[in-house]
Parts: C-alpha cells; sequence; structure tokens
C-alpha cells in the first residue's frame, strides 16, 4: 500500500529501513510487516530486489523523491516501510535487560550483539530510546527483526514476568567478574543508562556484576560492556 | 597563549577537548600540551578548575563565544586547547593494531576499552580517522591521553618494529576463539575496517582469531569485537 512518507517520528505507526542490506534483512525476516519497498533509480541490484519482493508480495515502488525526504545521510537508495510491531519474550530462553537505554546507536549495536551471540529476547525499561527509530533500526544492521523484545514500565514488572531467570546486574559495584559466575541455564543480564548506569536498588535484585577496569577509565561505553558480557556468559554456557 | 580559534581542521597543529570531564582528564595527564582552557559563563564548578589550572601554570580564559564557533553538539562548557603530539609505542608491552579504521567515534570508544584494560599502546595503519579529531577525542572519554598511539603507512612497517609480539588477527576465517589461545606475555591484537575488515593477506601473519557468531548477523560492530578481543586476551594473560 503506497502512502504519503514523511520524516520519521516517534508516534507513527510505521518506520522504515534505510540501506539494502537491512531492508532485505527486514523481507526475509518479517515479510509480513513489510508495507512497500522503494527503490532509487541509482540502485544497481535492483533485478534481485525485485525478485525478492515479488516472491513475498511486496509492493515496490521506484521514486527518488522520496529519499530526500527521508535520507539524512544521503548514501541509501532502497527503503523499506514496516509497521511497528510487539511480541512477549520467550520464558524458556536468556535474556539481555537494557533500563533506561537513551542512545538509538547504542542500542541497535546491542541488539545487532545480541542477535550474533543467540541471545534472542531483550527487556527494556522506560524510558528508553526509540527502538524503531531508523536510527536504531540501521544500527541494528536488521538484526532488531530477528530479535523479540517488550518494553516495561518498571523493571519489577520483567523481573515478576520471569521468576526463573538468575539476575546478573552489571554494575560498578559488583563483586564478581563475567567469567567468574558459575554456569547456568537461564540468565538475564541487566545494564544501565549510558551516563548514569543502574542504581543501587540493583545490587540486591541478583548477583552483581562488575567487568574490571583500570583506574583510567571510569566505566565502559555502554555497547562494549554489553558485548563483554553476552560473549562471556553466552560462551560459558554454550549458547555460542 | 591566546589565539583565534576555528572549528577544528585536520591540517591544525592544535586540537580541543569538548566538555569538563574529558578537558580534567587533558590537564590532569598531560599539563605541558594544554595551551589554555575556555570556560563558559554557565559552567558550574569552575572554581575547581580554574584551581586545576593554576596549579598547573595553564592560562583559563572566560569566554561564551567562542563555544559558538567549535561546540556543534551545544552541551559543552569546557575547552582545552592542546598541542598535537607523536609518541612511539612500547615494545614491552601488548598492543593493539587497528588496521584502516574509519569511524571516529569507534576509534575513540576503542581507546577508552583499551585504556580501561591496561593495554596502553595503539597501533594505526592508514588510511585512518583522524584520532585528534575532537569527536575522537571525545569518544575516547579522554583516554587518549593515556594511550601510546603510531600511525603507520604499511602494516609490514608495524610489524618489522615489533618482531616478538605474537600477532593475532581478527578475522571472520580465523581458526580459533579469543579465549581458546594459549597464554601468551607479549601480543598484539590486530582488528580491520569497519566495512570489510582484514583482507586474506592477514591469515598469514600470526595466528586468526574468530569471535563465533550466529548465522543472523555477518559481523560484530567494530568497537564490540575489540571489546570482546581485549577483554579475553586481557584476562587470560593477566592484564586485568
Amino acid at each position: 500500500m503506497q502512502q504519503k512518507i514523511k520524516q520519521y517520528k516517534k508516534d507513527f505507526d510505521y518506520s522504515y529501513t534505510s540501506g539494502a542490506f537491512t531492508t532485505i534483512e527486514l523481507i526475509k525476516t518479517k515479510p509480513n510487516i513489510v508495507r512497500c519497498v522503494y527503490i532509487h533509480s541509482a540502485y544497481k541490484d535492483n533485478e534481485h530486489l525485485e525478485a525478492l519482493c515479488k516472491n513475498n508480495n511486496i509492493e515496490y515502488i521506484y521514486s527518488d523523491k522520496i529519499f530526500n525526504i527521508v535520507n539524512q545521510k544521503g548514501n541509501s537508495f532502497v527503503l523499506g516501510i514496516f509497521e511497528k510491531y510487539s511480541e512477549n519474550l520467550n520464558a524458556d530462553k536468556s535474556h539481555v535487560a537494557l533500563v533506561n537505554p537513551s542512545d538509538m546507536g547504542n542500542l541497535g549495536t546491542i541488539i545487532r550483539t545480541a542477535i550474533g551471540m543467540n541471545i534472542e529476547d531483550i527487556a527494556i525499561i522506560e524510558p528508553c530510546a526509540d527502538i524503531f527509530n531508523p536510527k536504531t533500526v540501521r544500527a541494528s544492521m536488521g538484526a532488531l527483526f530477528h530479535v523479540r523484545f517488550k518494553i516495561y514500565k518498571f523493571f519489577s514488572d520483567y523481573q515478576k514476568e520471569f521468576p526463573n531467570h538468575n539476575i546478573f546486574p552489571f554494575m560498578l559495584t559488583g563483586k564478581y567478574a563475567p567469567e567468574e559466575t558459575d554456569p547456568c541455564e537461564l540468565f538475564s543480564l541487566v545494564f544501565g543508562n549510558e551516563a548514569s548506569g543502574l542504581d543501587k536498588s540493583f545490587e540486591s535484585v541478583g548477583t552483581p556484576i562488575k567487568i574490571p577496569l583500570s583506574k583510567d577509565v571510569d566505566s565502559f561505553n555502554l555497547s562494549v560492556a554489553v558485548g563483554i558480557g553476552i560473549y562471556t556468559f553466552g560462551r560459558k554456557n554454550g549458547l555460542i
């Protein structure tokens, strides 16, 4: 269904993928939510993309004008318009929980890292960056469409829903390095906001973890900390 | 020494730190390269900053106008003007080597991660992002001033200078996960460009490492991959 496209806003019921790679990920992973695909006349691999759209009954439209409206970086020749959606997390899988992530680039990068390590469930506690903003989608390199995510008002709501998960809040006052924990089948790795981390109340919701760090920095970048956490837990518990 | 400040360009012989945290890191770590510090009238902790400047014989200037010129994000109230410098790497310490890093945010984040894990020597192979650009400095959160770095035209130049380092190129065709390597005293972790990684020739310069990843992503974000690599090697070899 063709529609009037505007610069993205958070309250829209749709968003878009920018760039061929991410759009193709969208089509392959969640064809049912794709409203249409826009192709710029300068896009070279259009035959392959047309075939992919046809196979999935997705309308494609050649238009250069739309890229002026939505394409701030000016280096994308494919756009996919998709409907926003929501899903429940899987109670039988390990999770990542992000408390108040504020940066869309970090959020997208974390989703990409999680999917790369076979963690497919992400809880997000409000307030938080917009997971559907095209910047988040782009930073995730399309991994967003592989993940189940759910947004919660309070961490306690999330915790009540998944009482069987072993919770590991990552904080500077943590007691154990990530590799020092016992193996466990069902875990939830919890990370705080970029600037403020997790507050003291998280010390009592599980086993607090601290990634060891030198005296010369006061924390790690959030995406890096999550990467180290997921990798260490994922490897020692056989996820990857 | 006061001087006419312009929007940063790569060919300047100076650059600047933006924000109080990074500027204080600069003054504490490398006072001798600081030309002067600018303070916005809205900055609240100015007495502490004034004392720090005085103790280090650094001129400070109150000016709001300069922040309009150099402060693109508009949320910084302190600027430190510093002279560019260069240093040699330490042959007795482990290194990170970045081949053609192109993103200033990634470069700064990687420097912050390295310093956080006590890796203080970074080789960078051209072409590469500008390490002195205020964006890189800011992403490093001031960790730039703790690191020794040297820029090389070719990886082979770096390799010849440090024949005793065990080289571990990170690549998708790597044979071992980071934690599967033998302990080693002197290592160099080598990472390629964000988009293209390391080319095939690196398979023969050392022991190629692959961070395991699922079928649903084709790579990790560079900062995340470096974080996982440094953490795993740093922990198993007693750096942190």
